[in-house]
């Protein structure tokens, strides 16, 4: 039976029916809008428990956005996905390199992923970033490299890259790269996670 | 333990695991490769039982893809995520009209989704259209309505929505329609569900 329901209230009565489902369940409170954001997002319940945080991730996530960061993303998926009006109310804008011809020829050459040179474009940008991976874990893994280098300092590192090839790997390695993140351990993710959790720490600043 | 190989060769690794984590279970020939690029794209191997495919769906939007239909999508980041390049070449394109501030406009004047309103903008498309659905119930229920009016005729519907309100129920609206579909049946889907769905059509005939 279909429930009529206004367009603005969607969201709400699915949040609602989100922590119906959720029952006794206790989330952290810090992080009970992210975790909550990305069950929206894919209807999987297994990101209550998968969705990894350091300490006080989301407070520092929320703080470099107020202080007006962007936001890299290692495909367009996840860059369309993210609220760009209310990063740009913020004083933020999303990049994203994986389609530049210059990052696909600079891959070919060295035998390397798009996402893997992506993320060393990224490392050349100047203002304060929150990384936000949800495809590549070679991006993850570049990454670690870069923090380990000292040529990175990223202000959140969103980590979770969905698949079978190395990703849970990668995510492991951004859990002890002494950069504050949020992580969905095992094989899923996806760019619809990445850009839901960026949603997550925008709106508790801009709603 | 990290897995060295080759960029070109991560999607091909991937598609190896998923086989091997399948096992015993057999899928439909005709459906297989739409499965497995849908469990690429979310590790979430509930997609090999809850997607349903109406007679010779795939075969449907294969001769459709084939004849150079165009794909219409609810959100930016399906659009995003289906390969332009491959669609591009066989004279298709994609069309997303959420963003548009006149659907904007009307949505809010008549108190329903912009995803409602999309499907009516697109039903004054001429081309022959798939529709792909990862996120808004409304546009599915909208879309059995012009299909009832005789309004729309989709060469196929990806109906893949995700979420808590009225998803289910779209659905299967979309089951009883008389239009071929392909529809992940449950609460699960999104935006990157639809996209992989088209791209598992286009690269069966571009790869």
């Amino acid at each position: 039976m279909i429930e009529h329901i206004q367009p603005m209230d969607i969201e709400q009565r699915s949040f609602e029916i989100i922590t119906e489902l959720l029952g006794q369940r206790r989330l952290d409170p810090e992080n009970e809008l992210v975790i909550k954001r990305v069950i929206h997002t894919t209807a999987d319940f297994e990101y209550a428990d998968s969705l990894a945080f350091s300490e006080h991730a989301v407070q520092k996530g929320l703080d470099a956005l107020r202080a007006g960061c962007d936001i890299v993303t290692d495909t367009q998926m996840a860059k369309a996905g993210i609220n760009k009006t209310a990063l740009t109310r913020l004083g933020g804008q999303v990049h994203c390199f994986i389609s530049d011809p210059d990052v696909a020829r600079e891959a070919k050459d060295r035998g390397i992923t798009r996402a893997a040179v992506s993320m060393e474009r990224a490392a050349g940008l100047e203002k304060p970033c929150i990384f936000a991976i949800g495809n590549a874990p070679t991006a993850l893994l570049t990454l670690r490299t870069l923090l380990d280098e000292g040529r990175v300092s990223p202000a959140l590192i969103i980590g979770v890259p969905v698949g079978f090839v190395n990703v849970v790997e990668s995510k492991e390695q951004i859990l002890t790269a002494g950069a504050p993140y949020i992580v969905a351990r095992g094989r899923k993710g996806g760019s619809n996670v990445a850009a839901a959790i960026c949603n997550a720490l925008l709106y508790q600043i801009t709603r």
